[in-house]
């Protein structure tokens, strides 16, 4: 029998899925599971992007352009340029979900064995496109203490080898909820400078920001049009994650030409994806409003109610919607499947992301988990309510 | 600056798409291009399928599973036993489009440097996929002469090496519309157990066989569940090459366990792609009678016009919409590009592929060029009859 691979033994299996098994049993115990695991929004996809799609006229759905439907691409511009990014049509190129953008950037900007240096705890596919490329993810610590601020410029400096060709961050972050500021990214903007780095950012969740703070795109800081390399997503934004639309959007021409040849390699993004995502530009501002609103209350009550339980501590993230929380346990891991095995209150429990999965390090994070603010506030409350009771009985166990 | 990779480097372009902008000129021109050069089928996608991604009533459009929606992958598995192979939808992993099921393949199956051996003029496209996984391609020679018939056993042979993990096989052929014989999949059938490899096949173009020929699915090969890996496509068809939905279908569990990593990374196939493609499996037997008879009448006008001109020869391809022709000239790249700069007959030209782009070694194939009947048939008649006005002016040229 031929064997598989050694990328194929090296993929990680999807952390957040780990669980999925324990929940199925629960559920078919008849428990109620409170979903805090996933970055599935509840919220409604606009009526804007599905009405496109149910009124679209095709007769044939046929390949279109590698680089992604023009007509998408310039009002796509005009979308960015709305919130404050200058690019033209043809700094973009339209990818099969944010993930193709990530794995396009691998490929693209890094040799096998070649390092990105990636603060942690970072968004867990990450390693499975690294795998993928055959790059290296050199991680770099940020702490909970410090409300996972971008890690001091040094020790990234510290970590900068021959190998090393990228920085990647997520802004909002993905999994802590941290917006980093235009000063933190002035700071990387030098290094990246200094070390003739590539920067990708993937911000995917830039609508996300909260208390009144603006979030700031890498493509709007200075001198950086060879470096700066923003990977996006319609799938949080117009929460139409199953549309599977992304992009790659430089002012860096050879980047942009190259990425071309591995988007011309599988053909085209998804036709019906497009028509929505390029529809959803019309979405109107009350939409956002609401959003808005909605996750704000949401993260208020979750961090609140998770800051009044004895040994937890919650930052309170200023973006996207998620939240990194530490918990008075031995082993999040060992934790969110007992959640699922061992325990119910009132006939419910709470399904949560153990954060070692967000983390290179095992050692890393191991009392820390990380939860969505996707569901409505009732249910929030619910599972917050019923975590609180799961900790006092879980202390009582260990 | 920031350099780009080597894969960068190395990913060929598009060799289909080298020609658009000698294409987008004559245009510019008025001048009427028959586009004999393109795989995209005219036909129209079955309304049942247009219907369902019309009528659907997601309200929000989530991420669905990593190896397909389950109900799909259930109706799936009805269309295969249909079709005879009695695969079940456990054996199936949906991608998105047959390019993802091929990259997947590559990935999960080949270490970067391990080799494949594929008969060439092969699918331009194995390339850029082979480029980003790492791997080589070990070109065998198909010969006209034998009408693109499966090379000798023992050339096969010849070429396996200890880098040797697969062999890749399209069926029925892009670009030479061959259709392999049972016996010669039984011939590669043994040469795989022998010497402990993967045999891919790719047959997106199953439905597309002719002249009461029936097409044979390495699935069925016996004594190969470990090391056939089959993939597909609803592209081709049903005429949806925009849809973005394939599939990778095997018995082999590591296979299948490793893949799904893959794709849990690229969190889900299309969701509209999906529902277009779940819905297309009830299109009705007529649509496949139409398109057969269509098909059959486009190949042999084109066919035996095309063997009707001095110094052309083409053999009667039984499967799939391609035909590869050779033709008096010195270069099929020079020729081509002539066909849409220097020449016009009515006001018309016509676009083709040259092979060059099919084949690894340059000096293969300098005469040939693939055809696509992707035309109505009177299209056809005016494209053949304007080729061979442009080969009578060509021969006085060079």
């Amino acid at each position: 029998m031929p064997s598989i691979s050694e990328k194929a033994k090296l993929m990680p299996p999807s952390p957040i899925r780990k669980l999925v098994p324990f929940a199925e049993k629960a559920k078919q115990k008849g428990i109620k599971i409170y979903h805090l695991n996933i970055g599935q929004p509840d919220l409604p996809t606009p009526e804007v992007a599905l009405n496109a799609v149910k009124n679209n006229n095709l007769e044939i759905i046929e390949y279109g352009h590698s680089a992604g439907n023009l007509s998408y691409r310039k009002k796509l511009a005009l979308y960015y340029q709305k919130v404050g990014i200058d690019v033209s049509y043809e700094n973009i190129l339209i990818t099969t979900g944010g993930s193709e953008a990530i794995l396009f950037a691998f490929m693209v900007c890094l040799n096998p064995d070649d390092e990105v240096i990636v603060p942690e705890p970072y968004y867990a596919n990450y390693n499975g496109f690294a795998v993928q490329a055959g790059i290296t993810i050199k991680p770099i610590v940020s702490s909970i203490k410090q409300n996972f601020a971008l890690p001091p410029i040094e020790k990234f400096e510290e970590l900068i080898s021959k190998k090393t060709k990228a920085i990647l961050i997520c802004n909002p972050n993905n999994p802590t909820g941290y917006l980093y500021s235009q000063a933190e990214l002035e700071k990387l903007a030098y290094l990246v400078k200094k070390y003739d780095l590539f920067l990708f950012a993937d911000e995917v969740y830039r609508e996300f920001c909260y208390d009144g703070k603006k979030h700031f795109s890498i493509l709007n800081l200075n001198g950086l049009e060879d470096n700066a390399i923003m990977l996006d997503s319609v799938s949080k934004r117009y929460s139409m994650c199953g549309a599977r639309v992304g992009a790659i959007v430089t002012r860096n021409v050879d980047v942009l030409n190259a990425t071309l040849k591995f988007a011309q390699a599988r053909l085209c993004p998804p036709a019906f994806g497009q028509i929505a995502a390029e529809a959803a530009i019309d979405t109107p501002d009350s939409y956002f409003k609401m959003v808005y609103e909605e996750y704000v209350e949401r993260r208020n009550l979750m961090v609140n109610m998770l800051n009044s339980i004895p040994g937890v501590y919650c930052p309170m993230p200023s973006g996207a919607f998620y939240t990194v929380a530490s918990f008075p346990i031995d082993n999040s891991d060992k934790f969110c499947e007992w959640l699922l095995t061992d325990f119910e209150y009132n006939g419910q429990t709470v399904m949560m992301a153990p954060a070692s999965g967000f983390y290179s390090n095992p050692e890393h994070g191991k009392n820390e988990c990380r939860l969505a603010y996707v569901l409505k506030k009732e249910d929030i409350k619910n599972a917050i309510e019923t975590l609180s009771v799961a900790l006092k009985q879980y202390s009582k166990k260990i």
